[in-house]
């Protein structure tokens, strides 16, 4: 161990984490908050520095010949695997058509590794991976190579999988979590917190009133609307999965170096979702969504954006939530709706492991 | 459950294995002989049918405008993580570079998506992040987007890693298992066997006289000095991994509908890794490779293939070890050592699980 606490470890490189402070992984390094930030940017970014991993976009741009291509990979650890509204294969589908349309893409192709676990039952195998299929031909991408790994039981827990997808961005497209500017508007496809309060009331046999469902959707064709409709004037798309709405402003606040103030009454959460969060001690803002979108662009191009949105099934009750602004550099804010004002800190630690 | 054995799932599509007889996932579903086939066949292909995944190559080829892109997915789950001659990190790079290169593709760029377990040991994992980032560099491919998950303690194996890749196939190169004719001639760029025995001397405690390494190596250079000597003569490129050389065969015997003979004193094994096959009651055949390719190309430049790889650090013990033939279409056969003929079949059952 060297003076300043970090291991000299025998392939020469330190280990830019201090072994002494965080000697094992927890489950907050994979909980989409700081913690992941961190094992992110000291392990990953340093190892395998390039500009494209930089952009920390969750899904990169690579140029080939003439064409510019989005490459994004996913891996799906969910508990339970089935929820109310979907399940680790059709979710496994979306996600990753997700990450390629905030990259401004189109998608092409799909691959899909699926890692499963000794003994875990084959009916259940084959009910998520026609849910897969159902999922893939409903957005009309392929999945068009695989891999299948088997670990001994209880070296796994059923089945995880990974999908990585390429898609083809658009001329003129050029998304990025930079591109934020004083002045743009926030804006959000849709009510926020459902899929991990439908993932929650599984494990925690909640029961509401009315039923709760995931809202995991593919919001490819959505994007590709509102960049039809708002063109350049679209600057930053981010999905509020893991770690929620108020980690992924963060990101976007500390890459951009911007504040970002949001407006709490204009923030569509559904009743059943407050209802939840107050019973399980949870903040909506920080709750998992998988088929939602924030979207920041031109203040000139808000309404048409918003308009776009709302004439698309995943769009209806989108919403302006909040604005870009010079005060407090990287920092999200929120005005509360009993008008006081609060910072909207990046998830610390874990609040829902295993969401995705 | 139906009168043939086949359950009717709530998705409405019948199981197309049968459940009475197969109830849950075995080790075996991921050795990458018989049951591994099955399943990628009854569930994978039937439910992701199109032409490209059915082609099982290991990869996939899309065309994307004017390019032909490869995209090759690949999980790693190996046990234990570090083994004489690399560890999965260096075996995630490989891995996939090698499915790529076996695409006739000339890699762009990687995808990493880690899967770790609550409690692993950041000191291990800065390890194997160190490892890809040398075995990444040293292929000169970039990592250029990632992902990463933590399981809870007891649901993982401290961390599986998926990779991904996308590759440039290069103009007029056209491999497929299928292209494989009779009189064409089988190669293989060196000794094999060698990645299964270094894992499982790990795993069994055995010690060599002389080092035994894992021949984990990336082999797109090698294959593309090929290429550019033998063209289009080049047929069918494989991999032997999971599964072993008898594996990889019959597959290219079963999708090419040709025999395949091959002579056993011209295959190269060394023999520690002979003597510990005695030891474990394993044959080389079916013991897994990471640094080792199969070529099948034409006659008329069996002699060039085989002078392009003696002069290529992967391939300095090259040999031409069988041919394509007529008789006994889909199957693999072996003139023994001692003059007699035997049917090489296709593993069945688990010889070594996470191998890779």
């Amino acid at each position: 161990m060297s003076s300043d606490g970090r291991e000299k470890l025998s392939s020469g490189a330190h280990c830019p984490i201090p072994i002494s402070e965080y000697p094992t992984v927890t489950l907050a390094h994979g909980g989409g908050g700081r913690m992941t930030q961190m094992l992110i940017e000291r392990f990953f970014l340093r190892s395998f520095d390039n500009p494209q991993l930089e952009l920390l976009h969750d899904g990169a741009i690579v140029d080939v010949e003439t064409l510019r291509l989005a490459f994004s990979t996913d891996s799906f650890v969910i508990s339970p695997l089935f929820f109310p509204g979907g399940d680790i294969g059709s979710l496994a589908i979306h996600g990753t058509i997700n990450d390629l349309a905030r990259c401004g893409a189109k998608p092409l192709a799909l691959s899909a590794g699926f890692i499963l676990e000794e003994g875990f039952e084959m009916a259940k195998l084959w009910r998520i991976t026609q849910s897969m299929r159902a999922a893939a031909q409903q957005v009309g991408v392929p999945v068009i190579t695989g891999d299948t790994k088997v670990v001994d039981r209880g070296k796994g827990d059923g089945v995880f999988i990974n999908t990585t997808g390429i898609g083809l961005v658009a001329e003129g497209v050029s998304i990025s979590p930079r591109a934020a500017r004083p002045g743009d508007v926030v804006l959000v496809n849709g009510s926020i917190g459902e899929h991990g309060i439908a993932v929650m009331s599984v494990r925690e046999g909640l029961e509401f009133e009315t039923a709760l469902e995931s809202d995991s959707a593919p919001l490819h064709d959505l994007v590709s609307e509102v960049i039809r409709a708002v063109g350049g004037e679209l600057r930053v798309l981010r999905d509020p999965t893991r770690g929620g709405l108020a980690s992924a402003l963060n990101e976007i606040a500390a890459q951009a170096g911007v504040g970002i103030r949001l407006d709490e009454t204009s923030i569509p959460v559904k009743d059943e979702v407050r209802g939840a969060c107050e019973i399980l001690g949870l903040d909506p803002l920080y709750v998992a969504n998988e088929g939602k979108c924030l979207l920041i662009v031109a203040r000139s191009a808000a309404e048409r954006a918003l308009e776009t949105m709302r004439a698309h099934p995943h769009g209806r009750e989108a919403a302006v939530i909040g604005q870009i602004v010079d005060e407090h550099p990287g920092k999200v804010f929120l005005r509360s709706r009993i008008g006081g004002t609060r910072v909207v800190d990046m998830l610390s630690g874990e609040q829902l492991p295993r969401i995705c």
